[in-house]
């Protein structure tokens, strides 16, 4: 389901990466980055919290805004039970409303906000997302210790917190529609095929969009998906030319961009929550304001993998949600 | 924030309950019941993401409306990474909004849902949560078949879904108005005392949404707060009456309401995302129909915890989100 959006604008972004993303080729555009994985806290639950609360603090010191301006905090995160989020909404004391859709959070977040501020719910609303790689791979894979070899397709949880503000507030990046993702059965069981995984429900969504906002994908500069990696980004052309016949030149996908692949160790590409918009709200928002590009589609795939499930051989669901940003000129 | 509603109706609700709640005081008013977990599949978690599949497919038999007239499918669940929610997504195929609010997770759905529909971004919503025991049990403390003794503050993850279907289209019962809670800590760091964990938040919600709608507590018939338990509501009504000087009679607990406490062996009473409003949606709306109650304040409330970070010693964060309902005459 696509909404078009009149009032909503990008007022302000802001980042907070880890590691192996800080020596990555966006090194200098994020607001904040750490060299270690516990970022002065024990652990790297804590760590994440940490990065969350620091990002909407960079994100509101950037604004004109307090705390006590916005209208909701939503965010997700990796962690069960989103609790990363939840821990650092229970510092920021602002109404919250918990999301998650895996990788694919962030646009829900952005269609979520976007939606209550054109309704005129709200006025203002900070979006947040984050992720952490080793919280993640102990949770999700195995104890990081373990150090198992993975197979090439396995994509590497990015370490980060990326934080939106919108409003009605006219800023030089309008919010100009948002296109709300339907799960698709992938057919896969491979929890190590997360691009393959992910691109049926980036095809998906893209394809709605364009059909139900009359447009070709010409129309955009920029059609970014986040996280599908190498593997997957092949699968999504493939598809998005044979089945759709269209030209792909403009698309591109988050966890290719955000490390050196070649030389970083971190198999197909980047992944989790925080991938795509640590991409999109340092370097894209940038090329925006640079005027270099003009409309870009961000797309957030997400695999909604649970391992209980997983290991019950059902197979993987995913999704993915659509923002279109567009420079006022 | 508390937010006004002039176009949003309850136009209908469902519920699918397990054995205990079959067993218990309301066993005649839910509409589907299971007297085993299992449900006919193979694992717990199938069975839950059955009953939620179920439980819409009954809303929309009750109701006018077909699949592909609902704008979203708002849902969330206490499995890792609300994959209840995600699998019943996947096979309904409308399109997907995930929330995670713990067991207040049904009123941020509904204040999700009114906020769109009285935005006018939505026309029909369905907002649904689900919950069920051993899964919940086994993925929060021990495996089931551990058996070990628990304390008595301890509550009983009820087992079911519950849906509802928003829309503008007038019916006999408006959503009148939503708070929509902050996350508190609550100083709390036991897992066993979620009553007391919980009751902070509610009490902090319920004086939120009478000071910001300008009412005084007997404005309403009901006050049903969910999941607080036998100790919890004692907990929340001391603070009702002593810090705000409220008079409580009004205030009841759906985890008090949905077993016969002292002969059915769930402790201190219900718990998970479906208690509540496995209460409300059957015999609290037929009351409500009846003309027995015409303004309901419901106060879901959320334990935000999560295993690694209740054992790495934090203390465990709420949250409590209201909806008012009223008879329209």
């Amino acid at each position: 389901m696509t909404f078009k959006y009149n009032n909503v604008y990008l007022n302000e972004t802001s980042t907070v990466a880890g590691r192996l993303e800080s020596e990555g080729p966006l090194s200098t555009k994020y607001d904040k980055v750490y060299k270690d994985f516990y970022m002065g806290t024990k652990t790297w639950e804590q760590a994440e919290i940490k990065m969350i609360t620091e990002c909407v603090d960079i994100l509101l010191n950037k604004s004109d805004k307090k705390k006590e301006d916005i209208n909701a905090f939503i965010s997700g995160d990796l962690l069960n039970q989103i609790a990363a989020s939840s821990y650092a909404a229970s510092t920021l004391k602002i109404p919250y409303i918990g999301i998650y859709s895996a990788c694919a959070t962030s646009t829900l977040g952005l269609i979520l906000g976007s939606n209550m501020i054109e309704g005129k719910m709200m006025n203002n609303v900070v979006v947040n997302v984050s992720s952490h790689n080793n919280a993640s791979e102990k949770q999700f894979r195995y104890p990081v210790e373990y150090g198992g070899p993975k197979r090439a397709t396995t994509t590497f949880t990015t370490t980060g917190a990326a934080s939106a503000l919108l409003s009605y507030n006219k800023s030089g990046i309008k919010i100009e529609s948002g296109t709300l993702g339907t799960v698709i059965d992938s057919g896969i069981k491979d929890a190590y095929q997360m691009g393959a995984v992910m691109a049926i429900a980036a095809c998906d969504t893209i394809s709605k969009h364009l059909k139900e906002t009359k447009r070709t994908i010409d129309y955009y500069d920029l059609v970014l998906t986040g996280d599908l990696g190498i593997y997957g980004k092949k699968i999504l052309k493939e598809a998005l030319e044979k089945e759709y016949g269209m030209n792909t030149n403009n698309v591109d996908d988050a966890a290719c961009i955000i490390y050196n692949i070649e030389e970083q160790s971190v198999y197909s590409g980047g992944s989790g929550p925080a991938c795509l918009p640590l991409v999109a709200y340092s370097y894209i928002i940038e090329e925006m304001k640079k005027g270099n590009l003009n409309r870009v589609l961000l797309v957030a795939t997400g695999a909604l993998m649970n391992t209980n499930l997983v290991n019950q051989h059902l197979t993987i669901p995913s999704i993915a949600h659509a923002i279109s940003l567009e420079v006022l000129i």
